[in-house]
């Protein structure tokens, strides 16, 4: 029996009180390690992540054993297990070189702010388990609404805290918001008629008959996000009514197409759901049109709903403020917390510009969640939640509007930089122009690209194709090595006559991340672009296309 | 200008770079608070949390402000306001005598861990940003299969890490696990058929047109969770479709008429969705007798999902495991980690007895859960994700099968014993006998007592709710002042001829709750009885009914 150096949680009564009660000790593994993280985050980021080499067939060994002991363990044997095997093993997304996903670095208050949060460990679902956070959480609400809304101090007094309504909801993410403005359209459009009470009560079906529609629609540009495929599916509209509308060279949805499929599906008695609009694309960070977008709405009195979870943050920030020119107009607003608001992972919004429109999924129980009560989880698809909210609001009133300006001109100035560098590169290939922080671009050998340009258009596409062959192969070995990393997506390009590309796809949200860091990925895909091309016997497969 | 204590995040980029890269000071007011929480949370709570008093609508007035301030705030500032208007305003959820909520106590080692999980900031949707987190994960939701389905180790060596399919998924939470499994029946029972592909393709109407069902409902006793509206509502089955079947006196789905309903509805071609069975009701904590509801199920070939969100942990008992006798027949089922697994907010799973089940659902992206990878987040309904897996992990292996046994076995001892001391005192009732660790009991004037067992039905009836506007009353009263707390809820008792009565409700999962808790928590309803029977004039209110 080892000396104790920290609790073991024995079946007595007694012991499971102490694991309750008393905290690790000081000179615990635990208690060690939380000290090294509180001292030094990046460094225990840095030092503790084993970068890259093993596979994810290798990690999964570690995992392997599904049986739950019997007996209990050490709290300094399964902390040793986690740095081991999994803070080892984890990716370093708070490194400024981890450019391609959209998880990166948070300010350093967030840390010791979320031990509180957990400390206090409130549900917002009902006031009864969060007395304070209920109003932050509303309060946090009517500051995002007001970044997009800008309505006036009276409407804020009156609304924000108010019983029966409210002006937006929390949740654990981006895709749970889209859903819920999508839910509270879909029963908003299919409103009371005749014995017909609402979707809420009697059904989808029985909505459309009562409607007459033959079904329902979702329109959004090819680069909507891939949550609107499971909202299409929840909502039982089906995937193939979430329609893809045409983009421009700039992956904005072309106005006039959009308006042309309205009517198309009009004439044959489709409800249109709703339409939405993105404001900053996954892929290639575009916004589209949105002015031009809510005109089109408001003219067939359609749902305007826009998918900000990126690129609604672009709001605090007075120089881009006006590429999302419109969205003041968008009956709903997704907005991400865990994104552009740089808090952990596990918080969005859904704003919406009527406080009557949750009205719409409102949900009462007896216990909780009564009518007319201040539990502010009557209004979300999710029911027990944690108290995210109180990050937001540490975040915006620390980093204040011009704080996250900063940010986000930094990002949008950065990922400018890095295009013009690729640009200037001979070997590289830039696919698609940056507006907000995030931009595509693929390796192209500098040989290749001179031919590419005057090639016949069936030979360049299998070029391409090739091309996109070894742009997986890199993107998964840069993975792999763990030192940059950039991710990857396939679409269609518009300078390649749309044909579907696999290109590298770069989010620069790391205020940390420098011009070096580009500078050695470039570096890095270089010298690994010769390895896969001699894997793949590029040479080879190249010959026989253009021979 | 102050002197700078801590740092305040002025919007130029250097200083920026220094907020998400230098940590807080170690004398910060952060930094401090957050020692005080390591050192001793319990205390911190304790002398933090001011109790009671002040009204929701006076604690609303520090959160009126949604003016997202220009310039950037010193941390220490916003620490003092968070200690100040947030902390002092929480509701001690922790408190021993806080036991009328599902939120309780944490074991201590889960806030390091907490912060480890956030410090490393995965996102569990794909594996680009969750390398040992996904492996991870597929091994919890194994663990807890197997707690559930105990099936062989060649089934999950097979199965646990599998690329393609998934044995359950991870979620925020309760009410997202019961949607993702009715989700997925809603999808499988409407199969391909002739031109209708799915209704994740085509939709719900399309479905129900190709089956020529008239209809679909979802069937669960009346003492289901009010996360299956939502469900019905989202999955656009509509609520009145939501059928709520009879309960015994034990608050238990009686199988007669769930099987003479199931007949009802196919005889009017109506679809069955899907049989909930309930393991631990929200309000009860009575569990269906779901080895009989799984043979009905079985013989209609119906999805028979387990809302186990409460109670599906008592598996770890092998004293109480019995009561649970015929969950491994479910085809889902849901179990909320946040509550009897004991992590902190924000963590629930939905298990699924067949590996492919998932499929009905899944989404793929070009970026992301490609099909094939190993992102899990192609099976789930949220997107982005926190790596909350790590906690169950470390609970499970840290307290062991026979820690959560001890946490069962508790808390079900002590529901009986404080159900034993009501029924020994004169003037309280108890409503409902406690099967798992939850019980119902109100206040009733001992003299009243008497009367009401020879009272005529009509009159009795009548008392009865003013007993229950008393029982509001003293609820709300006990709540505000902050000491002690019950919840309550209403619903028809059983012994009361089935009236709808208001109740106290009483959840004992904290393992510092103590028999002192009982004796305090009625002695405190007492008190405020009296006071609140005078502001009533409920004597006068009374011998208006009985005169």
């Amino acid at each position: 029996m080892p000396n104790r150096p920290t609790k073991k949680a024995e079946a007595t009564l007694d012991s499971m009180r102490k694991v309750f009660s008393i905290p690790e000790n000081e000179d615990s593994t635990l208690m060690r390690i939380e000290r090294e993280i509180s001292q030094n985050l990046l460094g225990f980021l840095r030092d503790h992540i084993v970068a890259g080499e093993m596979e994810p067939a290798e990690i999964e060994r570690d995992f392997k054993n599904i049986n739950i002991p019997e007996e209990p363990m050490f709290v300094h044997e399964q902390a040793k297990f986690l740095m081991d095997k999994v803070v080892s093993q984890s990716v370093h997304t708070a490194a400024p070189s981890f450019i391609g996903h959209m998880t990166s670095s948070m300010p350093y208050f967030m840390l010791p702010l979320a031990k509180i949060m957990i400390a206090l460990n409130q549900n917002t679902v009902k006031i009864e388990t969060s007395k304070a956070f209920t109003p932050l959480e509303s309060q946090v609400v009517g500051m995002l609404h007001k970044l997009v809304y800008h309505r006036d101090e009276a409407y804020y007094d009156k609304w924000t805290h108010d019983r029966r309504h409210a002006l937006g909801v929390f949740c654990s993410g981006g895709t749970i918001a889209n859903i819920t403005a999508l839910w509270v359209a879909r029963n908003k459009l299919l409103a009371p008629k005749g014995d017909f009470k609402s979707v809420f009560e009697h059904g989808l079906a029985a909505g459309l008959t009562a409607h007459g529609l033959n079904g329902l629609a979702i329109l959004v540009s090819r680069r909507g996000h891939y949550s609107l495929k499971k909202a299409a599916d929840l909502l039982g509209i089906g995937r193939a009514n979430l329609i893809a509308i045409e983009t421009d060279e700039h992956n904005k949805i072309i106005p006039t197409k959009l308006e042309a499929r309205i009517k198309e599906l009009q004439s044959r008695n489709v409800g249109i759901l709703a339409v939405v609009g993105v404001a900053g694309t996954t892929e290639t960070g575009n916004v589209d049109p949105l002015e031009e977008v809510a005109n089109i709405c408001e003219s067939h009195n359609i749902h305007f709903h826009v998918d900000g979870a990126w690129g609604a943050p672009t709001l605090f920030s007075d120089r881009h403020r006006h590429l999302l020119k419109g969205i003041e107009r968008a009956d709903s607003v997704t907005i991400d917390a865990h994104k552009q608001l740089y808090v952990p992972m596990g918080a969005g919004l859904c704003l919406f510009r009527s406080e009557t429109a949750l009205d719409a999924i409102e949900t009462n129980a007896q216990y909780i969640i009564r009518r007319g009560s201040r539990d502010i989880g009557k209004h979300t698809l999710e029911g027990s939640r944690p108290g995210m909210a109180m990050l937001v609001h540490s975040g915006l009133r620390i980093l204040g509007r011009k704080g996250y300006e900063l940010l986000i001109d930094v990002g949008i100035g950065k990922a400018a930089q890095f295009a013009r560098m690729i640009q200037n590169t001979p070997d590289f290939e830039l696919t698609t122009e940056p507006e907000l922080n995030i931009l595509t671009y693929r390796y192209v050998p500098q040989s290749l690209r001179q031919q590419l340009k005057t090639m016949p258009s069936d030979e360049k596409s299998k070029v391409n194709d090739l091309l996109s062959e070894l742009t997986v192969n890199i993107q998964k070995t840069q993975r792999d090595r763990g030192q940059t990393f950039v991710s990857r997506t396939t679409f269609e390009i518009a300078s390649h006559n749309d044909q579907a590309l696999t290109v590298f796809r770069v989010v620069l949200a790391n205020p940390l991340t420098t011009r070096q860091v580009f500078i050695d990925v470039l570096e890095e895909q270089r010298t690994i672009a010769d390895d896969e091309m001699a894997k793949m016997n590029f040479a080879a497969e190249l010959k026989k296309i253009i021979d």
